[in-house]
């Protein structure tokens, strides 16, 4: 379907996602927050490729994504994507030979607990803003890193088993659980909208920020302003503002920049979706 | 200097450089031209980085810059960076130990007639706007691409001297010529510059255009248009306009923009620079 290969299409998908603009609250080419800019996402982009040759190549889920996270890492903004990699890194892997939600269930149907090791060892590499495990579970912390690994080999947990305890609370292991439904419907919006690649990455941001609270907003900044931005995301999708009335957008944008409100999942998701859309040849750059 | 390959920092100039706004004449994030858009150079990097990890890995300049070339070629939009893939890949042979002036003089000087070869072949891949060859030399017209390897081949021309013959009237050319003296200036530029990555793109560019007039824009308008634009630079530059009158700058690049004038050889220096000072840890992302 496209000539170039899975990791050069996930590349490409972490350079389309954060070019996409207005992108209301995150990163985009017009906009970089406090001390994250739209550099460190190139950086991250550029970084970030070998790991995915990784996956492209068969190297187990978990040691490819610790790779891409570790390469992703090395820029000073910090953690950029993160979520992103945990996503793309099994569809790279299954898209090895067609990208399907079968092919990708298959893949995170078959991680180890080797796998859930190499998750747990990415954590060294960036700081994840995630919230406190559920009670009982502090061993299991993910911000401890490669200190919790005895812990997980201990319990014998596979990575979709570690993926399976973020849930509810976390929608991108949520995309492990569900068979990616979310990144494949993003992938069709992608494919029907109109416009150019970064154009068509806002609107499937501001669609998929619309259809479910944001679990990075609701951790940070608790369930009712994830539900209040999910609420007005849906408010201007409805009347197809980026369109009809682009500067309310934009006010929606800036509104969201200076409380510090980052909807980081929906970003993870829009850009799963446009790897998909890639690989499936329903966007062409 | 950097944890990034020499390949990396190679792709992250390719995208530092079109992120950098305003770029007059130029496709920047903020700039699309008509049929060559932003999300194009992007993908153009993507593709391009398969060939720069062959340069950096010691295989021979032309092949190496074949690949690139091809694999840059793999979008829409034509030709996005290949006079910047033609100063890249030498820097990026030179830098596997340290890139400095006499690192990259040698690479050059030891360019062999299959080095020619390749970068003849590299035509095949895409579209470059190149001015009529000198009268004698239609033979080995670029434009023939593969064509052209066995009039190469007959006269055993390397490519250093296929690069010799360009000069004057290509500023790549010249700088093989010239041990990459404007690039590592530009380098110099972009350390001493203030401010986040792109800005220092977008102030090298201005700076780079005002020294001297655009070859590019020389082949396809004539020089008394490459050097009205270069005048109107210095004048901007020298009032350093991009912090004191931004407006200035943003009415010039719209009115190349407007005229179609692409000030592209500039940029492919500015490419050059930004590796150079990536490299050497003069500029950190």
């Amino acid at each position: 379907m496209t000539a170039r290969s899975p990791a050069e299409n996930a590349q490409l998908a972490l350079l389309i996602e954060v070019s996409g603009t207005p992108k209301p609250g995150n990163v985009d080419r017009e906009r970089d927050l406090e001390g994250l800019r739209y550099d460190h996402f190139l950086a991250g982009a550029v970084g970030a490729r070998e790991g995915l040759e990784l996956a492209e190549g068969g190297v187990p889920v978990g040691s490819a994504f610790e790779r891409a996270v570790a390469g992703m890492g090395s820029q000073g903004g910090g953690n950029t994507q993160f979520g992103s990699l945990l996503l793309l890194v099994p569809l790279v892997r299954a898209a090895r030979e067609e990208v399907t939600r079968e092919s990708v269930r298959e893949v995170v149907e078959g991680t180890t607990v080797e796998d859930a090791a190499g998750f747990y060892c990415a954590f060294d590499h960036t700081d994840v803003r995630v919230g406190d495990p559920p009670e009982g579970m502090e061993p299991l912390d993910v911000r401890r890193g490669s200190d919790a690994v005895p812990a997980v080999e201990d319990r014998g947990l596979t990575l979709l088993e570690v993926m399976e305890a973020s849930v509810p609370g976390d929608d991108v292991a949520r995309e492990w659980l569900e068979g990616f439904e979310r990144s494949f419907r993003v992938a069709t919006d992608i494919g029907e909208v109109a416009g150019t690649p970064s154009e068509r990455a806002a609107a499937a941001f501001l669609s998929a920020l619309a259809d479910r609270p944001d679990t990075l907003v609701a951790t940070e900044h608790g369930e009712g302003v994830a539900r209040e931005v999910r609420e007005r995301a849906a408010e201007l999708a409805e009347r197809s503002a980026l369109a009809t009335d682009p500067d309310a957008v934009e006010g929606f944008a800036e509104d969201l920049v200076a409380r510090g409100v980052n909807p980081g999942t929906t970003a993870d998701l829009v850009c799963a979706g446009l790897f998909v859309a890639l690989e499936r040849g329903e966007l062409v750059v």
